[in-house]
């Protein structure tokens, strides 16, 4: 499979804007004609696959002359890198596996005293080029994504050490985004690996990709990640902090995780999970649960609560910690440390209590112009689904919701992607901004590239059926001139339009292999010698509106003589017999 | 895989009901201990896959007694069967392929004027073993059935001529069921791989069976599948007629149709889809649709009314229908001929024109003491979805609701059995009774077997995850007893108590394969050096209720100290470090 595209009818274009002179990618899809001779226009989707290079370079970076126009950075010498950033078997062999060659940056980060988040422009009335960029991506008013900038309902995530990004923005009011999760971990994989992954995540439809790693070469393998990544880049900064500490979770001190998250924002992460929410108080009321703590980053906050007896630092430190955020416009994604790990756990007074203190971190952020969306669950049966988003816009007065599925039932795994999806439109349709990926690996063990692929399919339905659902503008465009492709026989087309040509292709080709099967006036369920969509034509014909009677039997008729013409043949000996 | 069970730790057991002698099927799957000692008791789960036996000679006749007990049938000669009953191939060669060798039985039927069905007997405050049978499968009072049934709210499909079923029942106040399709086409398969499809689909959960066959040996293929299933099998006749009229369907008649009706309640199919609600009037109501007509029993009978300037046979002769399903208990399923087959066409006026005529033959078929269901789409855009169910409960009166899906969005073909089970779950948790699978072939070709169990599990899944939405009883505790093997790291249970143990594990070994992993205190995802539910047992430990603390840390560090004394090895060099 070509790593550029998902079907030889897909291309990348770009759409010109004449008044702001951006240029915004898009896939385009090239159709053939109705049977009636009547020209389809080509079909452009949103993109997210970036322009495509070869990852030792890493991509151009776009935004770099929009971030140094506004005159309000400054580039710095930056934190020494330490090899341990790279985890203790670096620090052994003296190096990190596969460092980085490509374009090397020196970190730029705000003039004293100035904020650089959108948020801050967007409040101040400044119209950013990020913005009319995101504008254009969601064919939406520009004034639309400044003020749900302003007020705190989107997040356009955009570290400026991240130029390489093409902007995106997460918001009840947009396109439902998904996020897929990679990185390497203790037990497996390579560099290597986990920059492929990001490319195939992108190519397929990833809004965003987490760096999850907990492994060997960290810095490194983030360091690849970011300059290769057209969409932006999460972390758990918590994780690299643990690696550290040689994985001693009460070794862990505000300084040594302060030094972390400079240290990445410094490389361009564009948002970082930050699990300040787990007070000491709430911990015992996860005792008597079904699963305990299931989050990781929750269950290290809690363990060093327990053993240093006192307060969170990430919550005593919280506004440290929006001071540095805002220098980078790094996005805050509120942990949920606390979430179910079960269906029988949800929407519980642990999680519940969670919540109450990450909306005041949200407030509390707010006042630092700096961005934030909050997490949510994780494990949900399907009628409390609802509330957990309800209850989260309530409280965090609007603030994006990013959540894990959740899965509404615990009795799938190798199908979590599955029972996860279901919540994930449930909860979307009713505000969720962006949903975090589940594969079918989960609770089980890490995913490949397949897993990759299919985690992110499937949530790009679960994020369409929302958008559907929530009647975004446009949204059914795509069902539309798929399903008009499906009723005039351009199988080919279906498969273009599909969210993954390849595999319908391959599963039509499994039954009706044959090329003249593609313009076939058939499917394989009814077999060719009765077809209902001739039973609709006919119909159309004879009682549909002026418009529709252009797709006429006559065309259909040309289309079966043209199927007749190249040997009638699929499997059967009979030729297409019209019916009724 | 054995046929006979999902897993090594599954049995088929009965649980004796001492007092109605009934022995009621289950699978019991056997679980390890805890970690502190405790015993897990065995764990039973609702069984469709039925006592197993060679194919070549079909099922033992469960309820040939019961039948027989009632003295209210007779045995008769039957129709004669025609070479043409196979289809023309059938009719040149002088015979079907594989012709049943099994166990043959002269038809029932009820004694004349005699009525046979469960809702008759239900009216009448009988209670039958069937209905006992059911009660016990459903862990509810027999009385809830009963007034179910007379109700018309549920359907126990069970035509007296098909005594190897297992009696199970289908209605809102029950467990969600979910029925497979399978069957030949014109295009492919053989007898033998339908048998297998069928053992496959029970096996994995199906709690029906239809049998969709067009194309040669439709009636040998049928009388192999009934004699052994299990299940209840359901059909659409008119294929069949079809069929035998050259797949022309303008030359097809009520006598054809009745005559294939009779003979198919001759061999024991316990529900038919009859396409009676699609009237002349109607069809003009899809002509500016963007896909028409795409139920082929619809088209077959809009193109019949069309060719014809006549009245739908099925509609205009249904209470001839209710009198033959009398006298067999056939249930009907009333088909939705017009249903959307698109998002674009979801709940238009074609289909809902068409659902007030199923709601006026329900009552009808009710006034035969004929048991009947209601189908329903197809695609629906996920906040369309509940009106059709309400919608559908309103005007048949509570009857069943059968859907097929409904798919969310049409732009995933590939992956139409997960758009399908999103619009399944929530359709379901308003209602609907029984889900008909969707399987990752939709719109593209005829399932394989592993399309099948895909399909299955998937729909596994939404009917599940409804009943936990609907607070049905006891349907948590599956969930809650993998999520307590989950917390407890008794990886082999998990594996035992999910819906597909042998890809769980399979996934599990792909990143963990040795087989200290199994009882290992972490998961992939964590590594082992830091282990977040060891952090939780430490909390409960300390926190929990005295309940909760008999999971105490001493239980965690015997098995920790297991580990340690089986090599410590999973894949690293380091032991498991406990943290905190």
């Amino acid at each position: 499979m070509d790593i550029s595209q998902q079907s030889p009818a897909h291309s990348l274009h770009h759409l010109h804007d004449p008044a702001t002179g951006l240029r915004i990618p898009v896939t385009r899809i090239q159709l053939e004609a109705s049977p009636s001779g009547e020209a389809n226009p080509p079909f452009d989707v949103y993109r997210t696959a970036g322009p495509g290079s070869d990852p030792v370079h890493g991509l151009a970076p776009l935004r770099e002359q929009w971030i140094a126009g506004r005159g309000d950075t400054e580039i710095y010498a930056g934190r020494r890198r330490e090899l341990l950033d790279d985890g203790r078997s670096a620090a052994r062999r003296g190096a990190a596996s596969a460092e980085w060659r490509g374009a090397q940056r020196p970190p730029l980060r705000s003039l004293d005293g100035r904020t650089v988040t959108q948020m801050h422009y967007a409040r101040a009335g400044v119209v950013t080029q990020e913005m009319r960029y995101v504008a254009l991506r969601e064919s939406c008013d520009v004034e639309l994504v400044r003020s749900e900038l302003a007020a705190g309902r989107a997040i356009i995530p955009a570290n400026i050490n991240h130029p390489e990004s093409e902007p995106m923005i997460i918001g009840k009011a947009f396109l439902v985004k998904i996020n897929a999760n990679i990185g390497n971990s203790a037990v497996t994989s390579s560099i290597a690996e986990e920059v492929d992954k990001l490319q195939w995540a992108t190519l397929w439809g990833a809004d965003t990709v987490m760096d999850l790693s907990t492994g060997d070469d960290i810095h490194t393998t983030r360091e690849w990640l970011i300059r290769n990544s057209p969409v932006p880049i999460g972390t758990v900064p918590i994780y690299q902090a643990l690696e550290k500490v040689n994985g001693e979770a009460d070794k862990l001190t505000w300084e040594i995780f302060r030094d972390t998250v400079i240290e990445q924002c410094e490389q361009g992460v564009d948002y970082m999970t930050i699990h300040a929410g787990v007070l000491l108080r709430y911990v015992p009321l996860t005792a008597d649960r079904v699963t305990g703590i299931v989050s990781r980053g929750g269950s290290i906050m809690a363990g060093w609560c327990l053993a240093h007896h006192q307060e969170n630092f990430l919550y005593t430190h919280f506004d440290e910690l929006c001071e540095i955020f805002a220098r980078y416009d790094v996005s805050f994604s509120l942990g949920d440390g606390l979430r179910p790990g079960s269906t029988a756990d949800a929407n519980d007074a642990a999680q519940f209590a969670e919540l109450d203190t990450l909306a005041e971190l949200t407030k509390r952020a707010w006042q630092y112009d700096v961005q934030v969306m909050v997490e949510g669950p994780g494990h949900v049966p399907f009628h409390l689904v609802r509330e957990n988003v309800e209850r989260q816009q309530e409280l965090c007065d609007g603030a994006p919701f990013y959540t894990l599925g959740p899965l509404v039932t615990d009795i799938a795994p190798g199908y979590d992607h599955i029972t996860s999806a279901i919540g994930a439109t449930e909860i979307a349709r009713y505000g969720t901004a962006m949903l975090c990926y589940v594969t079918p690996k989960e609770h089980l063990g890490l995913p490949d590239k397949d897993d990759v692929k299919t985690g992110v399919i499937t949530y790009k339905i679960a994020a369409h059926a929302a958008d559907l659902a929530k009647g975004h503008p446009g949204a059914h465009e795509r069902d539309d001139a798929l399903s008009k492709a499906r009723f005039e026989f351009r199988w080919r087309d279906q498969f273009a339009l599909s969210l993954d040509p390849a595999t319908a292709q391959a599963f039509h080709d499994e039954t009706l292999p044959a090329e003249p099967a593609k313009t076939a006036h058939f499917c394989s369920m009814c077999g060719p010698k009765f077809c209902s969509m001739r039973i609709s034509a006919d119909i159309r014909a004879e009682f549909g509106s002026a418009a529709n009677q252009k797709l006429i039997v006559a065309g259909m008729d040309a289309k079966s003589a043209e199927f007749r013409a190249s040997g009638s043949k699929v499997y059967l000996p009979e030729p297409v017999m019209p019916v009724g």
